[in-house]
This record gives structure tokens, sequence and C-alpha cells, in this order.
């Protein structure tokens, strides 16, 4: 049973575990204080072109979340989000759990655009109401979608025009900045964000998301409130020189590529046999739309999930892949879906 | 430059890095789902000798503490802690954080009593006031010292009494497991308290504490509350595995022990060199007690902690000895100081 | 320029500021704790026809919201609601800063119904979301329309089913208790919510809400609660003796049925003039709907607010009644609109 | 049996209820916009003599401290006070509930100075504590004490050194500007402090706490936080309009001197009785300290409070005068006590 269910399903790269063997013995400083750390960060600076903003690493993708949001925001303030967003969905409420509100808006292909903020922002318009003032996107999109260069911009003067703050979630940013289809780069992403995170568990780490804060505000006394939180690994190291393990040689951008291009086979070969999909992704996920006895069928040689019923015949189902999936389990995958 | 700051400066035991190669490719289910998870919980309640009982693996401590104590606690109810306990002391208002007072007593050897929780009770009284309602004690203490089992059984037994939650924090449980002078067992800690952890950090592990709990009422969904402060590792294995690694043939005793027998070795023989010790420690931290000259002298060779300054002359220093503590660096430290 | 913008323009009933004068100089002791919230709590609770139960009296309707629905829940636990109620909509939200999330649906004649509720319990079915556990609907609702006893026993049904709490915001209860639609009792809200409150300050009171809780989880050390979130006043007193006031000789009810035969009169006026009604409201607010130069006519004369957009040339607009409106505003109001 | 429990026991004074019956009937704008708390605000500015601030009229004190400290600070902050503080004692932990942890050291006379201050400043140095960030004080303190125009100069020099907020609870405050006593003004509170109240509760009003904030950052869209803390009353008129009379004629100093003269009064006489004090007060709470059968002789009569354990023998008591105590039983008191 092979599981196509995400993209951490396996361990990590076998570099990031040599890399842990080769300093394991090392004496490094804790908390995130270490050379692994330091190196790591000004590598993705680098790939950033920028000699501002600081990066920090975090355990998770929620803690990131939750830390960020509630850092940037004074209590009435509220945060923006598409209702598909994975802090509105999937983090069991953490974001309000800090004492925000998440105001949202259906996507249009897995996106938010301005002219759905504006609408936040004209129904938000005195004191009896929450205050918009974070934009939460991610990159790619929840549906595998991506914003464009030009869609990034016009969220970023949108957001500068009004005073809101821009956040991208980037928990599989790797699997964007590989992508055919994608013109943002991470210098993009400091430029036109206040903050972004670039996430590490779904490319290949075993855990930990690189987070970049260009806002000065924020930046300030940042690590009181990745203590408080209890996001700051004693041996933090351990994130530092996975990133560093990463960054180095674009490892990162070698593993996303080989995730995107086994889903993308895998989608090109499955609209060949004349499915369709929920949307067209250029990620590392995909989501065909099969028949009920068909979704059947492949459930019992693959794990996934079904992602929402479009009809009373048919179901969306989410295929990921990651930087461990082999080629063959592709081909097992279409053979199956023909036989 | 060898460091006693601190029993997290290595990476992890090797045994560790070898689990994590070795099963690097299998696929697990995420969140801490998957088998790994699953047999390294049977074997802690193996240990403890209770079938009862639900374990968790979490990030960090930091986090355990607050995701624990907040579960507890209703709004109005706050925690019993000495002054000098971690959540007080060192987390940066985490506890609070989640909305909970720390009430405080000067500790007496590093530890709480009963009479003086009862001091607080009674302090307590009415709705004007926080309400106490969880006891929470470290095994060992931030001095490194040990409840023994009669200490441990006196707060079980007061707090049964009072309706109090009792929750042990132990970061460094392993080394008190391993302790010479203990007779605390983790079947005391899965009977006696509300819930405890157990700290791999701290013993050998890259990262992650195993959180025992047996009162009923938290229990229930508590992996909702898990995922909610972001404690919740997709890639929740690594964990697993470490502590799988850790109680299989009892190796996170030798490792721990290893550490208690390097800061005996320290303890006894910076004794016999007439100098004396803030506290009696039978565990991996001691605490001797230099005259200004010496500690210069010594920080030229070694880094570790000024802890408390004993008078204008003396200062306690903290040594915290780790399962990868050379014995060749505790012969240095006394040639050092005798030099 | 005469106001239907709400029932809180005015002061007080004369009777309540008699009361004031009356026992002003009568030392009692503090925090609610004082005869006449005691004389009170037991008229309401004679009232809903019961021994069991605690009442408290609280500063405001907001207060009263976050207070008990913080006091009910657990961190991971969420609120269900229309999308139009209170605590979503004008509490800046209140709800989300204690922690917990609110999910909503749009609702039917401002009601929310079994089936909403059964299809948010559907969509949260594991830890990564929040878990539904509060039930929140207004009595009368947002529109002025009112849950019939036959709704609210559905919603009771379900909700015991379920594990859920109802929770019933009684803002202008009054104005629902005195309506000739009504046929849900203060017994039957006591036996079918675990909450409700019933509102002073759209009642002919100064401030005040009369909160009633008859869930005994969370009865106990409720006023460690009340205390806790700031809604504890030091005078009282000045509270329950309104209450006091209202509930004698159901002077609440005679309040309130004057405000509702003014909202109704003029309902009816208007609707002999030829305009329809958004809602059809049996209680103190109603909602025309005008031509826009109509509306702009009007709003020389007098305040009320716009309260939505229906079309291009139409606008529905709020009027409020209240126990002090004079019968010759409603007549002038008629005339004006006729001329 | 007469109350010298404290100065809330009574209602209003009668010209405030006259106020009340007098606009009982204008119409007025709810949620404190009305013209009212307008021109009650301007009074308290032209007493401060100042343009600069912005005056907000909270139902209470509890609720007042609560959101004043959670809208100066980031979730890392925390608050210095003396341990006698009202928000460390009395009120359930409601800034804990906001997130803060309170630091504490042992008052000298009932305050807190600059060099106690400086000693929580060096103990908390890194980002693993957190970090102070707004001394709290209260003027007149819990003990009846005053501080002096010089030390409430020294400690504001020191939070401008260490960019510390100062906000400063007064809910006595009438009593300290009408003591003999005091050289601390509204003007030097409005310049020296970021924040303070004036309690109305305390000084014969219903409720209500006027708020004046003077620093710049945290007036900003303040309105939008006292809303969310559910602070914010519907019928806020009646506070605006309570402080109205209040500020007019300087009612509220010639309450307060009442109230001290008769706090002295009683204090002197005790004194000539040969009892001491705890605390020597120029407010309106004395402090005297009696054997235990003379408390129990004037329990029969009076009802108070018992304070602090003296001795064996001994216990302090607290008494309190206010706008309504009568001279008659100051008389009464007296008598008692020689009889």
């Amino acid at each position: 049973m092979y599981s196509f269910k995400n993209d951490y399903s396996e361990g990590a790269h076998p570099s990031i575990l040599q890399a842990l063997v080769d300093t394991n013995y090392v004496q490094a400083p804790g908390y995130g204080e270490d050379p692994y750390c330091e190196e790591a960060a000004q590598l993705l600076k680098k790939e950033a072109q920028t000699q501002e903003g600081d990066v920090h690493f975090i355990a998770g993708g929620t803690l990131t979340n939750l830390l960020v949001i509630s850092s940037f925001l004074r209590p009435h303030e509220a945060v923006i989000s598409a209702d598909s967003g994975h802090i509105y969905t999937h983090e069991t409420g953490a974001i309000e759990a800090t004492g925000h509100k998440i105001l949202t808006r259906a996507p249009r292909d897995g996106k938010i655009y301005p002219d759905q903020i504006e609408d936040i922002m004209e129904e938000h318009y005195f004191e009896h109401m929450v205050k918009p003032k974070l934009v939460y996107i991610s990159q790619p999109t929840e549906m595998g979608t991506l914003y464009s260069r030009s869609e990034l911009l016009d969220i970023h003067h949108y957001c500068q025009a009004k005073g809101l703050y821009l956040f991208v979630d980037g928990a599989r940013l790797g699997s964007a900045l590989a992508s055919s289809h994608n013109d943002v780069t991470l210098k993009d992403l400091a430029e036109y964000s206040d903050a972004f995170y670039f996430g590490g568990t779904k490319n290949g780490a075993l855990l930990g998301e690189a987070l970049f804060l260009s806002h000065p505000g924020v930046r300030e006394e940042f690590r009181y409130l990745i203590k408080q939180r209890g996001a700051m690994l004693a041996k933090g190291r351990i994130i530092g020189l996975q990133f560093l393990t990463l960054f180095q040689n674009n490892l990162y951008l070698e593993l996303a590529e080989h995730a995107n291009k086994m889903a993308s086979k895998l989608q090109e070969q499955i609209n060949q046999l004349g499915y369709s999909m929920q949307f067209t992704s250029y990620t590392n996920q995909i989501f065909p739309i099969f028949p009920l006895p068909v979704i059947e069928k492949m459930e019992k040689e693959f794990e996934f999930f079904r992602w929402e019923k479009i009809d009373d015949q048919n179901w969306s189902i989410r295929l990921v892949c990651s930087w461990a999936t082999p080629k063959e389990e592709i081909d097992r995958f279409i053979e199956c879906l023909k036989g």
C-alpha cells in the first residue's frame, strides 16, 4: 500500500541525516544561537538578495502561523484569509486561541484577491467590529495553485495603501519556487511581504520552518515571542542544520522539482485517461476527479484523501508527491487506474 | 573550550540517529499516529506498569508545560510552584500567556512542600482571588535535587485531599531515575501525578518530550489541544522513534547514568579540593561555590553559567554533564582547577 | 429630530430611578451580594418556575456573552451561531479574544436550525479542526423574529443528543416575552437552555443583564469568572435593584408591551401605505423597505439606521421602539411618510 | 449595625441621582458618544490643564485595569507592581487572564520605588524571561498612603529613561486629591503618566471610572479595545453624566474631603485612646491596630475588615469612610471603643 496522502510520510533526505551525523558531537549553543542557524539564515537572506530582515527557525507550521500572527496584531485586529486557508480550516482554532478573528472569502482558484480584501475592509468600518489588519495567503495555495508575481504585487500594493500587513505561509514554498509556472522569487517575497516562511517539513527535512521577518516593528524582541509560544527548541541547531543542507547547492530546489515532476506526470497521465482535475496544479499536489467505483478500486492499492464531493457520482481526491516519491509508484498508479 | 553549560550542547546518541536512518524510507501516518509513537507509548506504559493513561509526544518542554497546564485549568484557576520553577522563571511568561497566574513560595532545597502549598491555599479563599488548582513540581528540581517517594506521596495526598491536580515536569527525568539517591519510579509518577513528562532533549534525543496523562478529564480530546497549541509535528514519528530507541534496552538509563556519574565525579573531586556546593545534587547538574578569581580562571578553558552570587567574594556556578560528556573533560576541569 | 435608532436612547423608567432614590442611603454589601440582587434573583426564578439555577447580574451584553461562552468552553471548543449573531458581527471579536472560534451559517428569517447545526457538526470531525460545543441563539433575533417553542425544543433536543450547550442571548428578551406571537416562556428558557439572559438595558433599565445559569458544571465558582472578566460591579446593588423593580408587578412586561405596540403600529401603518418589510417582526424592531428618496426625506426628521441595500433603488431601514417611545412620534413618522 | 467596610456601601450622591432624573427623557447617542460624556471629558481635561489626551468612561476598576494594561503590552511584556497592588491580589487574575505576568516587590509604606523597579529590570535581562514594560501604581495606595509629587516624578523619570509605561490606578483618586497631605495634581498625573483613571464608584457615583490616556500609541483605536472587553455601556451617558455632576463645582472634592475628614477624625481619636496605626493614612481609609477582644467587641456594633494579623494578640483592621459617612457614626465608634 503506497501512500499519496501527503509529503511528510517519510523521514528526511539522506543528506540531511548525514549532516546530523557529521556534526553530532560538535558542541553548540542552544535555542537557535548556533553557527548552523546563523549560516542557514545568511544563505536564505542571500537567496532573497537582502541584507535586511531576520530569519528564525521554528518547529512547525501551525506554531509559526500562530506566533507570527499574534505578534503582529493588537487585540482588536483581525486576519483576512481565503476560507480554504490552513489557519482557518485545519489548525484547531490556533489563531482564535491567540485572540484574533479570521475574516474570510471563498477563494478563486485557491487564491484571494484585492477586490475580496476590499470587500472585507468595507464591511468592517467601526469600533463595534474587529479591524482587519493582516492578510494571510499561502504560496502555493491549499489547492496547489500559485500566485503570480503580478498578483502578489497587487496584494502588496493594496496592503500598503491600506496599512495592512502581508504574511505568506510557505509550508510548501519549495514546491512553488520549483514550479515551471512560478515567477515569484524569494526576493519578491522578502520585498513584498512583511513576513513569510519556507517550509522544511514538506521539502525533505525532519521538521522545521524558516521564518523571514521583514517588518521592523515585529522583528524587535521577536525571540521573546518565540520562547513564550514554546516555539524555541533547545537544540535549535537541528533545524538550522537542516536548512543549511537544503540551501546548499540548491538541494531544496532539486527535491521540490522531483516532487513537482512526479505530480505533473501523474496529472498528465490521468488527464490522458480522460479524467479532469478540480484545480490545475503546477506544484506537488493534484486533484483529479474520479467516479466513486474508481476511487474505491484505487483505495485498495493506494492511500490518499478524498477531497470534495463533486456530484452524486464523482469525488475529487488529493494526490501528493514528495522528494521521496518513486517514479515506479506513479507508473503503478496509472496502471492500476487503467486496469 | 569545552562547555558544561547544559545537557543539550550536542546532537543525539548515535543509536537514535541510526534509527532515523534505518526507518527513513518507511512511509508512516503523520501527526503522531504512526507505529513508532504507538510502540514507544506502549514501552513507557510498560515501564510505568500501567494500562491506563495516554502518552503523547511533544516537541519541547515549554510547549508541554503550557499545553498541559492550560488544558487542566478553567480560566480562574492558578498554578502553585516553587519560585525557582522553570515555568515561573525561564519561559517568558508562557503560562500567564495562556491566562493563568502562578503562585509561588521559595523552595527548600529546590523543593516545595505541602505546608507551603497549604499556606497558598489558605491565602486564596474567595472569588476576588484566583483559585489555586494545580501543583507543578520538577523531578529533578532546577537545583538538581530529588523528591523522595515519601515526599511525592505527601504532596499527592495533600493534592487529593484538596482537589488539586499534580503535574510533574520531568525535563531531566532520566537523570532522576538513574540517580543513586532516587526512589521514585515511573510507576509512582503514573500513579501519584495527574500528568508528568519524560524529557528526551536532555537525555540524548534531538528533541521531544514524552507526556503521560493519567487524569481522565484532561485525556479526553487532548489531541485537539496539542494541535491548537502548535505542538503536533507533521512528522511526529521522529519523536516516537527516538523514545522507542531510548526505551529499548533501557538506553535512556544508560545515558542518564553516564551523565550522573560524570557530574558526581566532578562534584566529589571539587569537594576534595576543599570547595563546597550550594546544593548537594545526585543528578547531572552540580553547583560548586568558587571565589571569583577561580571562576575567571576556569572561564578561560570552560563554558558554564554563573548561577548565584553567594557573597562579595564567591559565586556558585552550574556545571551540567550529559550522555556525551567525555571523562577526559572532567579530568581536565579538575586539573585546571588545581593548577 | 426624534430617534428610532435604538431602544437605549433614553435613561430609565421613572420607577427605577425612584427605587434608586428610595434605597440610596441603605448600606448594602458590595459585588452583588446585597438583598436587592438576592430578591431580584428569587423573582426571576419564580417567573421561571424553578428552584434550580443561579442568577447573576452583569453590567452589559457583550460582557455577559464573553463571560458565559468562555466559562463553558475548553480551549479547543467553538461556538455555533447564525452569521447575523451579535457575537459574530458587533462585538469587536470579543469571543475570539477569549480564544474561541465562532462557526456560522446564514440564518433563515434570522434563525438557525438543527439542520444547519448538524451541517457544522459534520464538517468538524477531527482534531485538526475546532470542536463545536455551544450553540448561541438570540431571542428575539437581530431581525426581530422569534423562535417558537417548538423550534426551541428542536434545538434543545439536538443539543442534548450531541452534547452541545445551548445559550440564549436575551438582550431584548422582554420584547420577545411581551410579543403577541411568542409562545416561549421563561420556564422554557430555564428548562431548555444551559444559560440565558434577560436584558435590562433595552427594557427600561439604566444598565444590566440578568443571567440565568442552569448547567451545574458552569454554575460552580462562576463568581470567580465574573470577577476575573471585570464584570462584577462594586455597587452590584444598582443592577439588582433595577431588576427587582422590573420584575415587580410585571413592569418589564408592561414596558416591553408598549415598545412592541408602538413598533407594531408603525409596521401596520407603513404596510398600509404600500411598503413592504424585509422581515416580519412581532417585537420592537421593524425593517421597512423604502426607496432612497423616501429614506432621505425621512432622515431630515428622524434618526434611524439604514440596514441593508435591497436593490439599486431600495434599502431597508431599522426602526426601534422602546418603553419611552411616544405615540405622537409614531403618528408624526407616518404623517411625514405620507407627506 | 453600621458598616465601615468600604466606600461603596451606599448608592450615589443625591446630585447625581437628580441629574439622572433631570436628563432622563433626553435622547442621546449610545456607547459613550453622547454630549454628557463629551462635556465631562472636557471638564476633566480642563482640571488637568491639558488639551491632549483622551478620556473614556468605563464601568468598573478591574475592567479598566485589564483593558488598559492589555492595550499597552505586547504578548511578552509584563507589569511591575507592589505585591499589595489591587491587580495582583484582588482581581482574580484578571491581568494574567489577558496574558501578562505581574512582577512584584513588597511595598514600603504601600508604595513602590525606582530602586525596586530597577531591581526587577535587572533580574529580567533576556528572552527566556518576560520583559517588564509597564509600572502600575495606585494613588492613593491600598494602604491609604500617597505618592508625593517628587516620588511620582522619580518614577516618571525612571520610566522615561527605561522605556517603561506608567499607569496610575486612581480608584480612590478623589480621596488623594482632597487629602491635606497631597501635592500631586491632575495636571501632574496627565503629564507624568501614560494613563490614569479617576474612580467614580468610591467617590459618590453609582458606578464608573474616568480613564485618561495620554500615550499616543495606545489612544489610537482605543474604543475598539473598550468594546472588545465588554467595557462599553450602551447607555454610556449614565457614566458621563455622573462625572459631569462630580466635576461641576468640584463636587468630587467636596465629597472626598468629607470622607477624608471623617477618617482623619476617627484616626485621631483612636490614636488619642492609645492605639497605633499600621500605616499612617491621610485619605479615607485607616488601619488601627487593636487587641482581639477589642475587635470582637467592635464587631458587635460595626462592620469592617480584619486586615492583617500583627502578632498573637493584635490585628489591624480597615475602616473606610465615604461621602455618606455620618459624623454620628464616628462618634458612636469612639464611644463604643472607649466603653
